[in-house]
């Protein structure tokens, strides 16, 4: 059994008190990392799931799932692209998968629409950013857009569109930097109708939540997966520089307009070269007061501690709630990757990918990410 | 002339390597410190301005207009009023003054709109935060809006709609939960039609911006006048608990849809009862990318130093640019003040009162601020 530890990276499970395995020592580099939410379904929630064509959804779907959106940006690193790149290519995947609350599956706000956000983010930190671009930290990010299909891609045109240094576009503005035809044609944006995005699963929770509040005045339901829904990943690239996305389609029945952590930089989404790359999930609010992913930076950067130290110690700063507030994932230059729960969460959907290409999930709180083929 | 030293709070003139004057020991405490944006005009641009009524603006208009927000916000606090409450006062004045880059006299957009974003936060950190909502760092901010005569007042009505738990609101969806009856009679929020908000000098620089544009390829104006306003300010009340709040109308000519850090809690805004509070002006997207206001308070947090060396070492991490990056204020629970500005600034219209009422201003960057009546 040895051998096998040997495999498997160290991996802090931020925040547990329980009983999970010991980490071993770090043998292996991981390059990208990634999470599908701290909306985990329990198991008995999984039993009664179903997809749109009415097949069951199984804990297999959800390690499947993972493995595509891993494989997809591993193989975007390995043939050379940036780590912005391989984080939106690992993104994509999983918006365009209904399991997911974010692109195709998002949840559903007070109209019953879904609203999407997204943020991407580059750690690189060489050049002293004098004159009229700072080269360093480039960020992009939308936010209450209805008609991309990919917001994340939105997002890395955001990032890239230099010459204007815009990073945050919201709502009507975003749709139309991003859907014009030289934007589509060269960050493969796509224009959907707002239907594209239903479930019939997400249908159903938005109008229990809309019957709730009528009768007991209550906004947000309460239920994790309603709630903590949101894809992110972190990647490392032959350059060595990090970046690090979300995207997320937000709380169910949120207000029209509500925009939570995931396209903030600094609340949801942060990469700094000299300390790590973070994606967070969770009740977006509390990660915005709390300025969570930068956080884990500046408490890495203040105080020196390692990635796994800083995204517990942030963690564990954090309101804890009935079934927790989310989660984060974190990974630094070196590949050390921390995943951060809070301890009341049933778990977060979770996977990282190694150099050599092992993929690991986990979905859980107290599971000790499994290699799968 | 020791007495008169007495009466001047310690302040700390960060990111400068001129000759200002040696600060004294703090006797007196900071009750409210406030700036109008680091976008002042240099006496040659005081000189060809003009209000909309024809007449010329003089120095003494800007700092009858600092005193003015000051006198308010202090009034507020002395009547028992919160540091929300009184961040909030404080702002409105200086929303409704044409002079700055907020609510009246708000640059505009690639439309020619006023696009106004803003943000309040409260510092306390009692309460452990268990159960449905975190009674820590409340906050409230709104983004993209139109048609709001004093946005800060809709971020507190954000701040204080616990129940739903939402932070940050933008565009319709702002608009449409601010200007219900119920929140204008509450927070004296009013609608107004967006051309209130419009100047003669606002439609003179997007119409240079929109022409430069054209011929130059270039959608930010290079004046720090059209990229600095903004305006912010930071209290603490009778109970020892900070607020920070910051409003803008954000750059001349912007995207729209543009978002700057303004609205956003850890970039522009952020308040911590542990550390400071802090409120920014600047290229927004450099305060969003380096998490600027959140930065302030993970240094005194994570590396135990006052808040004049973390306010000046955030300043100095940043980028300089032509004209600077903007600047920032900063106060602690026991009444110190810090301004952070960049090294090229022109400087940044900037004020404090104190415990007993004295009130200081000061404009251009090497200015020692001084008590006037």
């Amino acid at each position: 059994m040895r051998a096998v530890y040997l495999l498997v990276p160290v991996l802090a499970l931020v925040g547990c008190d329980r009983d999970e395995p010991p980490s071993p020592p770090q043998p292996v580099k991981v390059i990208l990392v990634l999470h599908g939410g701290a909306g985990v379904l329990s198991p008995d929630e999984m039993k009664a799931a179903r997809r749109e064509n009415g097949e069951p959804v199984t804990r297999e779907d959800y390690e499947a799932s993972l493995r595509k959106a891993l494989t997809a940006g591993y193989a975007a690193l390995k043939k050379g692209d940036n780590s912005i790149q391989a984080v939106e290519a690992a993104i994509r995947v999983m918006e365009d998968d209904e399991l997911f609350n974010a692109g195709r599956g998002a949840a559903l706000d007070e109209d019953g629409r879904a609203s999407l956000d997204a943020s991407l983010m580059e750690g690189l930190m060489t050049g002293k950013g004098e004159g009229k671009t700072d080269p360093r930290k480039r960020a992009g990010a939308v936010a209450a857009v209805h008609h991309i299909k990919n917001p994340i891609s939105a997002a890395r045109a955001v990032l890239e569109m230099n010459d204007s240094r815009h990073v945050l576009l919201v709502g009507e503005g975003a749709e139309s930097f991003a859907l014009t035809d030289a934007m589509q044609k060269k960050y493969k944006i796509e224009k959907v109708p707002n239907s594209y995005f239903w479930t019939a699963r997400r249908l159903q929770q938005i109008r229990a939540a809309q019957g709730d509040r009528v009768q007991k005045q209550s906004r947000i339901s309460d239920s994790a997966d309603q709630r903590f829904g949101t894809v992110g990943a972190v990647a490392l690239d032959n350059r060595g520089v990090l970046a690090a996305g979300t995207s997320t389609g937000g709380l169910t029945n949120k207000m029209r307009g509500r925009v939570g952590d995931s396209p903030l930089i600094g609340a949801g989404t942060y990469a700094d070269d000299r300390a790590c790359g973070v994606s967070c999930t969770g009740t977006g609010e509390v990660f915005i007061r709390h300025a969570v992913a930068y956080d884990v930076v500046a408490r890495m950067l203040y105080q020196k501690v390692p990635v796994e130290q800083a995204a517990q110690e942030t963690i564990e700063s954090l309101p804890d709630e009935h079934e927790g507030v989310g989660g984060l994932i974190a990974l630094d230059q070196k590949g050390r990757v921390a995943f951060g729960m809070s301890k009341r969460s049933v778990g977060m959907y979770r996977g990282y990918v190694t150099e050599n290409g092992d993929v690991y999930v986990a979905l859980y709180y107290n599971e000790q990410p499994k290699r799968i083929k």
